[in-house]
């Protein structure tokens, strides 16, 4: 294992003080918690995401007006303890409630949902909305269901642009199931990922092989085979998309290419213009674009195309609307 | 050599044609060139960069308003031929003149030069500026003096900002030469980077080794020695920092850990962390910072640490002020 880090044990700790550090105007640390929450907590709706760490800069890198208020940093690949979100709820809480954003996988399930209750027996309002735009597979290791991976960054950014326009908590909810509904993500991986108190890569590819599928933790994917080339598998993802989308001529869509934390931008730059050909060559609208790291797999090479229906057109328009965090750019 | 590519000799092409398709609204390519431009160039004294692909989001991330009108890609690790900066210099002008914000590399100096002449002779008025921050070693394999590395994205930053406000052109030469003295970058690398059409590292380290002082292309550093910690890393590399500035207490400054293309958020917080706490510890004022991958090594893991001394305080203004750009964060 070759990584700048101290202790392993003490990376996300040191991590989060670098984090709040490094945004000192924007970000600060609730003591004694891993939560990260916006100094000034605008007087609405606050959302709160996170999950297990080694995701940057999901979810942290999120927080500032127009995003999310509070992110739980778990340890890495491990959800935060009910506590840790039970305490980002109260830290932001203005009094008209909290929205949680949970990435669909059982332990943050769980302990989101225990921190609800334990938020609801002091009176605070709390809805959720679940993320599952990952369509490659069902049930996986730690998923009931379909995981939730980079497509969470746009519910984030479009609930985020709602709450600050004054949505209540109750429209938040509802709004987002409809987004989550019309995002839809696909990723492929060239190496493993390894997690620093483990020392190993979770998985391990050939020199020349590549997976289709893979989670951001490392969760098997549907398909190996050989190392093709970008507009191949562009094509593949693209395909897998369309047959879940179903979707028609001239529909508005937004694109997302996340790199996996160690593809470097040249290689999301050609794999997104194959990805923007093949969209466009289907008559699709493609509305809104993003290329760049959102939600990391701590050092895995690989990416994913993530596509949002645009149902509305206000989506749209929260999409782009400025923001005050430290990585949506 | 696994990669997310088609033929390895048309990478730079198809890169181009993502960035500017993922920010169409703010970018266009100049046609039958590799010249990225701003579409809506502000009236002002217009600033070019540019340099070998596979530094991204250097250069092409940091146009737009407040930084650069135009960068210029040459293919992987090799200067843009001097007809390349020419167009760019054409395509940008606004009868105020352009800026040049040239990496000290032999082929660089030597190509930004000539496209100057030939601008020259059309009347149109040319400034350089020339960006040597790497005090890791002095006359590299490409270079005579010292490498102009992540520092130099400070420099676009501040003269962007300056341009922006109206300075002229003889004032940015003379800013930049000030802000230029007072930037200084040491990196370390822990694998090294494969140019597509070599399909080979271009070196290589031991499992358990890293490398201090290697540069963005590769270029050999000062000493290599065993995998240590972050501390130990940030520790080294800030007292060759201070070495060069032999600054005094008080002082403020600004600091930027930049990730070379492989090294996740995760690490770059961790170091950061250390380097901030080691700079603080010596009483200097940290008034700006700044984490992530600005000028990346194409998938190299290592990173550098940047630190400008803030000899006056509106280059804290013009670092702090708001750009359009696709990657200032």
């Amino acid at each position: 294992m070759k990584k700048i880090i101290n202790q392993p044990e003490n990376v996300v700790d040191e991590m989060i003080n670098g984090i709040v550090r490094s945004n000192s105007q924007l970000l600060e640390r609730v003591p004694n918690t891993n939560v990260i929450k916006q100094i000034n907590i605008p007087n609405q709706v606050a959302l709160v995401s996170g999950g297990g760490s080694g995701h940057e800069p999901a979810h942290a890198g999120f927080v500032g007006d127009g995003m999310l208020q509070a992110a739980v940093c778990g340890e890495v690949f491990t959800s935060p303890t009910s506590d840790q979100v039970y305490e980002a709820i109260k830290a932001v809480d203005q009094g008209q409630g909290v929205l949680l954003i949970i990435k669909n996988y059982s332990g943050d399930i769980m302990n989101f949902e225990m921190a609800q209750e334990l938020a609801e027996m002091d009176d605070i309002k709390v809805g959720k909305v679940i993320v599952d735009d990952d369509i490659a597979v069902e049930d996986s290791t730690f998923t009931q269901g379909k995981r939730g991976v980079a497509g969470t960054v746009l519910v984030h950014k479009i609930l985020g642009s709602a709450a600050r326009a004054g949505a209540s908590l109750d429209e938040l909810v509802e709004l987002g199931q409809q987004v989550v509904a019309n995002i839809k993500t696909v990723g492929v991986a060239l190496t493993g990922a390894t997690v620093p108190e483990v020392g190993q890569p979770g998985f391990v590819l050939a020199d020349d092989e590549i997976e289709f599928g893979v989670g951001i933790h490392g969760e098997p994917g549907y398909r190996k085979e050989k190392l093709t080339t970008s507009k191949e598998m562009a094509s593949e993802i693209v395909e897998k998309l369309e047959a879940a989308f179903n979707w028609e001529e001239n529909e508005a869509v937004g694109i997302l290419v996340n790199g996996m934390g160690g593809t470097p931008l040249m290689e999301q730059f050609v794999f997104f213009n194959d990805s923007y050909q093949l969209l466009a060559d289907k008559n699709l609208h493609i509305d809104f674009t993003k290329v760049g790291n959102f939600m990391t797999s701590i050092e895995m090479q690989g990416l994913s195309l993530t596509v949002i229906r645009l149902a509305d057109a206000n989506w749209l328009e929260h999409l782009e609307a400025d923001v005050t965090t430290a990585n949506w750019i």
